[in-house]
């Protein structure tokens, strides 16, 4: 095989799309800095049992295994950054009061769900821990919303819902972890048939729930109607006035409920959210970011905090905008005289971009689009617009 | 183990130093921009054989492994940079001209050479392809001075070597690799018992001329004392020439010349520079960029292009500079009175880092420092100074 085939779902990011995510990178870092969090680089690889423990089977088989040579331990290629930060938060902090953290950098998957997606997803988050209270649901849900407004998302769509929902049907009743696994995924698929069969040998109350679940999504017309078809608890009554009290307090997005979706969710504890977004009105809106709250994370690292976050892929929210117009360059002559120099520095000092044309090369095409030229007039070095 | 332990030399970068890198490296890839240098950003993993051809047995024993579960193949997390972007460069974007690319991510590393680094740098490096000339060492070495003032370093020393000079000692002399990495080592140490040892056998010019290399560091007379002390040849005068004009033509550091120090530069196979600075005048200077001529990395990706480039790491630079104060940030109480949401969303509008305190944390310490408190006055939302 040819020296330059990469992996599959393995790529490369070329100039222009590498620029606009790098942008985005920084108008979403700005927005967590400017909402009071502080930004965390956990590293690419920890040893295996640190990155795994607490988050469920799913990560451990996403989760690339190498060797350290220099213990012989087991190692992984960090997957998923949420519990690397939860570690943070835990351990190498060790604040008593509310911490804010956010972070940006690549994790890698041995496999992907998903056909086009890749491998490398460039992950950003935020995550806010030590209050319970559902202030810090609205907080990070609201800060996701400004991420994706700073990144230039026109359309939004919230949807909302929260795993004690589920938990309070199938409260109760011990089931092995498989079975809830298979049973969340029917949920979120809304497939009757697969839940209808996972869900034999249950009492009818709660195999009706189940399935009145399947039907529990749209608007907030569905807490009301969950509230009807659903078990009474008060774990229930909690969470759907929860999830009133957030759809009444987000501000900036349609908001849609859907009760039975769990995917993706491993550790969550309680809400759990999507933004779905599209660049224009008229692009039907892609799943962007998800999130919600896992009270549990930190606990294997010895301090069990309450916790809410979110996390996306630059990689995937750079594709659902337009691209941006590339900022227009100006090309010099190379030449060692103090004017010509003097002139080039200042122009990259106001931020312009010089491409130097070294000897030989002067009749290349510009890889950079060149609308001005620095010329000699006079003794003066000045710019002079170039023809299109 | 606890689960929080962390591999030997992987290490969390928290909030200050995060913060303080994240600036860095924006102004180091506006710096490349300004100069005409587009940014890529290669895949953490690729196929071995391809992160590996051509790079030599040093890079070999520094990348970690592991295997592909889709496709069974052995991967490498990558441990350089350079040789994916000479392969973006040959394959992906092919073009005819010059090409200026930039990069920055991290890298992982089995093992590292020096007892207190890190085996994950955060890699920034800058790379220009299609020209031969020694304006292209020119503009590489400028770009690593602009950066490294960009980041704030006060004090720089360039020290300048070209491959050229060993291998015109050596030339004409076929040496099992491994013999001449020996000797690499031995001339970069200034070991002159073991440069005896490895030299044995060859004729006494080139034993003499090894020895004499070990002298040829310090000013420009280095370049005068080579031309009488080292055997007469072409390539030689060539090398010579090109670092005079090189030094000639520098501006912003003091220029110092090693002949002999070819370490790391496993496939440089022209000029090589190291940087080396302080955060101020008084401390003394480390080196801090490595760069120059690698005329044959892409050729394993099917294109021999001229190349030169640099690269350093974020961290190391990081911890060269004082840590710079920490912008200050403003308390805001937690509510949904519009006008009060209206005077926060205003302030994070200015870039302001404004900090909610959710209900109940009211007498917690304050994470972030906040000099100022958004306060109600007469139905307004004004900012008010906090006692220090």
């Amino acid at each position: 095989m040819s020296a330059w085939v990469l992996p599959d779902q393995f790529a490369d990011v070329l100039p222009s799309e590498a620029r606009h995510i790098e942008d985005l990178r920084r108008a979403l870092l700005d927005t967590a800095r400017t909402h009071g969090y502080e930004l965390v680089i956990p590293p690419l690889v920890e040893h295996l049992d640190s990155l795994l423990t607490g988050t469920g089977e799913a990560l451990d088989l996403q989760t690339f295994k190498l060797v350290d040579q220099l213990s012989g331990r087991s190692l992984g290629l960090r997957a998923d950054t949420t519990p690397q930060v939860a570690r943070i938060d835990a351990h190498l902090l060790n604040r008593a009061g509310v911490t804010r953290l956010c972070y940006c950098g690549p994790v890698a998957r041995t496999r992907i769900d998903r056909p086009h997606g890749t491998r490398e997803p460039l992950q950003l988050g935020a995550e806010l821990y030590g209050h319970a209270g559902r202030e810090a649901d609205l907080e990070i849900i609201e800060l996701a919303i400004a991420s994706l407004r700073a990144a230039g998302i026109g359309r939004l769509v919230l949807d909302l819902g929260d795993v004690r929902i589920v938990d309070a049907v199938l409260g109760g009743h011990a089931l092995e972890p498989a079975r809830v696994s298979r049973i969340h995924a029917a949920l979120a698929a809304k497939d009757v048939a697969t839940l209808q069969a996972e869900s034999h040998g249950l009492p009818s109350g709660v195999r009706q729930a189940l399935l009145g679940l399947t039907r529990l999504y749209g608007d907030e017309a569905v807490l009301d109607e969950a509230l009807r078809v659903l078990p009474a608890s008060d774990a229930l009554h909690r969470a759907l006035a929860d999830l009133r009290w957030l759809a009444g307090h987000v501000e900036g997005a349609e908001v849609s409920f859907d009760l039975a979706d769990l995917r993706g969710y491993a550790y969550y504890t309680g809400m759990r959210f999507s933004l779905f977004g599209a660049g224009d009105a008229s692009q039907t809106p892609t799943e962007l970011v998800r999130g919600g709250r896992y009270d549990e994370v930190g606990a294997v690292f010895g301090r069990r905090r309450p916790a809410a976050g979110f996390s996306l892929d630059l990689k995937e929210l750079v594709a659902a905008l337009p691209r941006p117009a590339l900022q227009k360059a100006i090309r010099a002559p190379w030449g060692s005289a103090p004017a010509l120099r003097a002139a080039i520095a200042a122009l990259r000092a106001q931020g312009q971009t010089v491409v130097c044309v070294l000897p030989g090369h002067e009749h290349e095409v510009d890889e950079f689009e060149c609308d001005r030229a620095l010329v000699e007039r006079d003794g003066q070095w000045v710019l002079q617009p170039l023809a299109a």
